[in-house]
């Protein structure tokens, strides 16, 4: 008899993407809608992709759900920077009323993708894990001695907010000089924004389509991987700050193996060399400890869903 | 029959600090010595600690000695910023020789601290504990869902190393702008030194015999505790740079309590006031989230010395 499947759905700030998957991970049906700038509309969209790969699938054994910041264990979303209007957001019963008996898991979403990662994906195998989600903002999923670290309250791994600046620019969690404002997606189109300038034969501008509202962290990786000076130049910069905050975390849980997921990472190359020369240069004691990789995310853009897949089993992905 | 004492030797930057306790951590004898700049003196020291409590309580059962830096599986010390000159120092096999067959625990200063505190001090009973001890530098201790957390090679909690302002001062440590030089002891005693400038008349200077040499933190706590406004001033911005690491790691640790510990720490209350407002504005969604108590070590300096004693019980204090 095969396993039923499950159901995973990964809310970003742009996107909202979901998978069937089995109970290996392999993904079964994709789905995905933008995302909704506000509550109702982000359960609505997030029961219409459920909905959709429902019925791609047939009888499913039970949906998870990621959502970036603060997910209580009750499944309510308290506060979340990205997701700007949404907070106190109580994900787990409002979805929970449309699905029925279908068990319902309400997760952070680099929590989930971090799962994903250390157990199917670039990290398999591996106890010590720190995954680093670059996308609006960034990401954290922790595991330790092989199990997900989740905190007192499972608020843990809201690693883009770590001040690296108290003098930095202003995060929309409140603070100044946030991690994420040097090492997101969004940070590097700021980056690029800035060197830009009045330049409009830039690479990168033409990459999105000439219009510097639309630039994103994506245009710079592909110029830098077509060899773009400017946009190699960036990416030093960038693969500096993402080391820093990468050494803090580090020095801080000490993994044996560091995972970068998130759309940026689909170039991966780009970004990592800069990341690993600079992150020897930052952790503390590097000549006297192992080394430790830094590599790309296994399932790129799907860890999250495939994550939220495998922790919405019944059988339990022992997720504690 | 009463479980034999063992010895808990904590390393400080400026002190040997030892005690033998009893299965239940109280403390039987104590006994402290100057710490030696060369890695051959701390050998000697240790020893010396050691057997001076066991010729005070007789046979013990197990020998434990916490040291700044990263510690690895073999009791090595692999660095250490703080004891300059001191790295990949073999103490557990130096001091195995030395004990016969007595039971040898090497660890780190702080983690040492933290499981102490977790189990018998100030955050007994709690599951999700983060200590950090504020000395020469920071050391931290973690404490995750009742467990040490210890990362792949044992050298999780260097939290004194995460860098807030990477055009800070430098660090022994090799970077800039580490925690530690905002928030330590020393960072303390280098407020001072900058306020007092030609400042005969400081009471803080006074307090340091008059000589700027010899500013401690420990002289800025106490003119505060009496009310020197200047000092008060002072621990308003040490309060804030304390904060804002606390914050960081609540944000990625997500513990249900912060213990502060440290030879500073004796004049609690100048410390932990400043501290917990500046935390209150500092760590994400502080009005979504439960409050997080910051507390004062219970078991004051001794807590390094008392962890090292419990880790070094043969039973085992369940340290992983």
């Amino acid at each position: 008899v095969q396993a039923r499947p499950t159901i995973g759905v990964d809310v970003g700030g742009t996107k909202c993407l979901g998978v069937a998957a089995d109970a290996e991970g392999r993904v079964l049906a994709e789905h995905r809608l933008a995302t909704p700038d506000d509550g109702a509309g982000l359960i609505e969209s997030i029961a219409a992709v459920v909905h959709e790969l429902g019925r791609a699938v047939g009888d499913v054994a039970g949906v998870g759900v990621g959502v970036p910041g603060l997910v209580d264990g009750t499944g309510a979303l308290r506060f979340t920077p990205n997701l700007p209007g949404i907070r106190e957001l109580s994900v787990g019963a409002l979805l929970g009323e449309r699905f029925g008996d279908v068990p319902l898991h309400v997760d952070n979403d680099a929590t989930c993708a971090g799962w994903a990662e250390a157990t199917l994906g670039a990290a398999a195998g591996k106890r010590h894990v720190l995954l680093a989600t670059l996308g609006t903002g960034i990401g954290g999923g922790l595991v330790a001695d092989g199990r997900l670290l989740r905190g007192a309250n499972g608020f843990a791994g809201e690693i883009g907010h770590i001040v690296v600046d108290p003098s930095g620019p202003p995060c929309p969690c409140g603070q100044r000089g946030c991690w994420e404002r040097f090492a997101s997606g969004s940070a590097l189109a700021r980056f690029a924004d800035e060197v830009i300038g009045e330049d409009q034969t830039s690479r990168m501008l033409e990459l999105a389509g000439g219009r510097r509202a639309d630039l994103r962290g994506e245009h710079v990786t592909r110029a830098a991987a077509e060899g773009d000076p400017i946009a190699l130049g960036l990416m030093d910069r960038f693969g500096w700050w993402l080391a820093l905050g990468l050494a803090n975390l580090a020095n801080i849980l000490d993994p044996e193996c560091i995972v970068i997921g998130g759309g940026l990472i689909e170039s991966g190359g780009v970004i990592l060399e800069p990341t690993r020369r600079a992150f020897h240069e930052l952790v503390e004691g590097a000549e006297h400890r192992p080394d430790i990789p830094i590599v790309a995310a296994a399932l790129g853009e799907r860890a999250g869903a495939i994550g939220a897949a495998l922790l919405a089993r019944p059988t339990g992905a022992s997720p504690m």
